[in-house]
């Protein structure tokens, strides 16, 4: 699988009085959209919880190209750019359903941590599954 | 104590695009001010947590008369009107500072549980700090 | 249409510390329901809003039963049992997928207003579109 | 005025399950922070857009060096670092009151937009109580 397409409608709390969707709630989206990247893998993070794994945000970044729209129905594009020993890197591409034109793009890096928050290896089955796109 | 004042100012998060306060968003700011009511009796919700006591919130209400916006300075006057053998009930008045008239009022229920979710008699010094007061 | 099943995975943002939904995201949960409900009806809240409709919440109440968690998928079953002049009052019934117990139950109440914010007759295809289920 | 110091206690709803603050959460704290600075310069964010002024996020990112968590009081170091005819840059060092360390850093670039979400300049006033710091 190179990438996942998460679907979600902007819901009336992510909007703000500016009428357009709250930056802040990108960032809701892009971590909806990497836990259903996993579950397409056929892995799940809420397992990887369970057994001692936390993937916590080191680094977090979005760029806003046009504003998105209570109601709207939006692509998040998901996949993985960078997978090393202990990180990895997420990108984002979010589309207004049936365009082409980016709305906004961003990343996350995480950290793969045991539950004193030590780095540890990304465990074996989640290396196997992933398939690293470069853009 | 008989209450406890509040204060927080309206964020651009907490608005939505009908130029209001979103309605949820209220009961963030009623669990910031009973946090507050908590500190100001001597007392630590957080120390409350690491004693192995939690206060889920088994029901919650909010009436609201007036909208409210952005860049407000709004006061929770908050205080407890039942205290039971396991649950108790925060109630809350909402204010624009200077203001008499409010803009929102409403409750919050909870149960005091262990770790395992299981009801517990409230602590003693809570017991012992909190004054009932009956609207 | 009696009712509608609007499901909802948690988000990770969604949660808490004491590892379960945060109560006050219910409510953004029961928006996000009442909006396909209405979408479900054939009609649009949006729609409704760039006619110069707005449906601000008069009161919202929620009763937590037992507690939902991150990556449950969710049902959130949505009527409405009141409809009065510029008024309605919307229920909700909270499930866990496949299960039939509730988790959580709620109401909103909401005016049917102006630009203004003034009250006005709730619109006749609104009112057409609508069944009225009591419990 | 070279940078504002913004405080806020850690809420619960910010919190989740991993026990720490929410990642997305934290663009929130920094746009309450940019808030406080213009009001510290005299200004209001309110008044800019009352006047036909915005200001669009058209970029986020933030690192996240150490977790933050439930009830810590905050510090958001915030000041601007670039200011050209139309857009500027924010820059942010979160710390835990009273510590040197930083929890984390990060930045918003913004436009200055009239009402139809067009670029215009920066106004004059805006400009002339900003100091520009180059970290």
């Amino acid at each position: 699988m190179k990438s996942y397409d998460y679907t979600t409608r902007i819901r009336y709390s992510e909007t703000d009085q500016m009428r357009i969707a709250y930056y802040g709630r990108y960032f809701e989206w892009f971590e909806a959209a990497r836990g259903e990247y996993i579950r397409a893998l056929g892995l799940s993070y809420a397992e990887f919880e369970k057994k001692g794994y936390f993937l916590p945000v080191l680094e977090a970044q979005c760029t806003y190209h046009r504003p998105a729209r209570y109601d709207e129905q939006l692509i998040v594009r998901t996949w993985v750019d960078q997978l090393k020993n202990s990180s990895l890197r997420f990108r984002y591409h979010l589309f207004r359903q049936g365009e082409k034109e980016r709305l906004a793009e961003g990343y996350t890096i995480h950290a793969f941590v045991n539950r004193d928050m030590k780095p540890v290896r990304i465990p074996q089955e989640f290396r196997d599954a992933i398939e690293v796109v470069k853009e």
